[in-house]
């Protein structure tokens, strides 16, 4: 009987708060059906072209390991940005799959989002050309949920989360003084806006703040920009406006582009500005209030701290639903998320193909954005609230949380 | 017999995560020493002057609403930034005390931070002057930990809790990539460098990321900032650098200052930086590396989902000794902090003169800060650690956070 093979998994792609929670899941599926190796390629792909990989039982030695792991995040195994040539013919393929003959690598997982898709499609194509049957099987993560065929992403609920309720604490600190003032908040999502709509999560009742919300999906003017202000202006004295930084107008220019003719570092460089920054210079000049801008940074998707347990467990369970799906002898495919329902919330993973996946891009629908274009509605809330539920026990050391790191 | 004074409460100054555990511990306190009125005055002392207050029994009604008042960020009375005038013949001294006399009060608490007990400090020699008997007592608040007489602050323990956890996902987020990188974190402190001090925290062993924390008290130069990247790049690719807000060179220029000059928005006015932003320009000049900056902005102050539970009873104790001096006939006086011990951490609040605390500022030490000017000492960490310590139940409501709201 032939040696039984390995498996390989790695992450790929920006880090979010639960792409550990699917390695987590992959280890400790792939361990209970009895693979011997569970390999962690070092820097996704890219990595493993250079041969960088680890025995996964060397950094996860207890029960008490995989629920930290699960609870810790940004990326476990280190990350990459890395396309692999559109040419099959390229040198780069034979390369890859020696290493995974020399690995005995039989199953090959990879937690990304569109970019890592692309890597999964290419790499299935590649096997099929020539005859490899090695398996491969995508487990999404994107914090921007911006994948087709999906109902939404690992990753997602978490920074949802993170956003609904950092944008509740910001509405209250916004409101402490008695003079008009506008809090813009920049909040992640270059081309979708899904993020920036968790925002609306925020609201504790009609008319409360963040009392205007901007997406990619609509078209931005400054002038209309300005109209909402003054109309928000007569209802309540301190603003807060929550923004998409990828938020462009109708000619397709990204709003941050607005200021990079006149904006030049002491050093003579061109500075980087958030749509954020163009705002509120926008508003101190129209509307001569306390204005400052708050970009979410990188703590929206890589916190720990105001996670979703939902999201947690889904992750997980997107892992192990790629354990079983390579085993079943599925590849090409993604591990896809179908709703059954929103109240009570259930749902199942199944694989989807990955070729009408990867390089595809799924908008916030335009039916939960209201028709002035500066709000969404209760659709989204009904979507999205599920996804952001649970609370997971935090580990703590010392009075700052505990995560499980590479060794 | 004459009827009971009242006592009125007020808030002022940025707000905290724990401002409102001290209004808790006013309100509990006082309503338990048998108080029939209890006010809050709305938006501090300017809002009293418009006869802005209400009855906190309306809006406080049980056990469960105190203790979530606890623990609701920001300033639930509202807040100003307020400062009386140093002529106590002003009018705006007969003003308010005619209001004491029309509300029948006899003690007067402010939460703040130095402007805060200079409004005290005022109020009580105007009484003086007059031969008013309304005591005047301030409760300590301020992120910036900055207040003289008292080992620390309420308010700064979640704020440096929030930005050592918050760090240390940093520190997880920029440590993905194989490339070379550099991760900038400006954190609040104009003049003082506690807060920053913190991110010393989030360090798991020697030698770990932030490698780099500078704070206003030690002269910045970008050239002592060039060779300790140079150095740290020969220990590690990734690098995360933590920077107060105020750091400034030994010509007093805050590092903010430098891009001035050139930077002006497309609608031609100038912009204000932050340091994080000039350190970021800097890094990509010299070093031609992925950098990125972070500002932790408006959160470290007012998360009310990464505070310290010691931290929220401390500002709690200070509310309730605050009702207990002005009862034991104290005036013109800050309650402080008295640290007994640091293993076990012990301490307790006890009363000094507000005149010796108004207008003052606690620097950081500089005995805790290395020769280099670039790291802080395990003595400050000793210090600090104490005050991080302890997960406060969290209340929440459809995944976000549930705060009590005034109505």
């Amino acid at each position: 009987m032939a040696k039984k093979r390995n498996i390989i998994v790695g992450q790929s792609g920006g880090p979010t708060s639960v792409i550990n929670s699917s390695l987590a899941g992959v280890y400790k599926n792939a361990v209970e059906r009895g693979f011997d190796k569970v390999y962690g390629m070092l820097h996704g792909i890219q990595g493993l072209l250079d041969e960088q990989y680890i025995d996964l039982s060397t950094q996860i030695h207890s029960e008490l390991d995989i629920e930290l792991l699960k609870r810790t995040p940004s990326a476990f195994l280190g990350s990459c940005r890395y396309k692999l040539p559109a040419d099959l013919d390229s040198e780069v393929y034979p390369a890859i799959f020696d290493n995974f003959r020399e690995m005995n690598i039989g199953y090959f997982l990879y937690v990304g989002g569109n970019d890592s898709m692309d890597t999964v499609d290419k790499l299935s194509r590649y096997a099929e050309k020539i005859g490899s049957d090695v398996k491969f099987i995508g487990i999404p993560k994107t914090i921007d949920n911006d994948l087709v065929l999906t109902d939404h992403t690992p990753g997602f609920g978490s920074a949802a989360k993170y956003v609904a309720s950092t944008v509740r604490e910001i509405v209250l600190d916004a409101s402490v003084y008695q003079q008009r003032s506008v809090t813009i908040v920049e909040i992640m999502g270059r081309h979708a806006g899904w993020l920036t709509a968790a925002s609306r999560l925020a609201r504790k009742y009609e008319g409360d703040n963040p009392c205007l919300i901007y997406l990619p999906e609509t078209p931005f003017s400054l002038e209309q920009f300005y109209n909402d202000l003054d109309a928000a202006f007569k209802k309540s004295p301190n603003l807060v406006v929550c923004a998409s930084e990828g938020i462009a107008d109708e000619g397709g220019t990204f709003v941050c582009e607005y200021s990079d003719a006149a904006k030049l570092d002491s050093f003579g460089h061109k500075m980087l500005t958030g749509c954020g920054e163009v705002l509120e210079s926008f508003v101190r000049d129209k509307f001569g209030v306390k204005v400052r801008s708050i970009e979410l940074n990188v703590n929206q998707r890589c916190s720990g701290m105001m996670v979703s347990e939902t999201d947690i467990e889904e992750a997980a369970m997107a892992g192990a639903a790629g354990v079983k799906a390579v085993l079943a002898g599925e590849t090409k495919k993604m591990i896809a998320f179908k709703r059954d329902s929103d109240m009570p919330y259930k749902m199942h993973c199944t694989p989807e193909d990955v070729s009408l996946i990867c390089n595809q891009e799924k908008k916030f629908p335009k039916e939960w954005i209201n028709a002035a274009g500066n709000d969404i509605t209760d659709d989204f809330s009904a979507y999205a609230l599920p996804l952001i539920q649970g609370e997971p026990k935090r580990v703590m050391e010392n009075g700052v949380p505990k995560y499980l790191y590479r060794k």
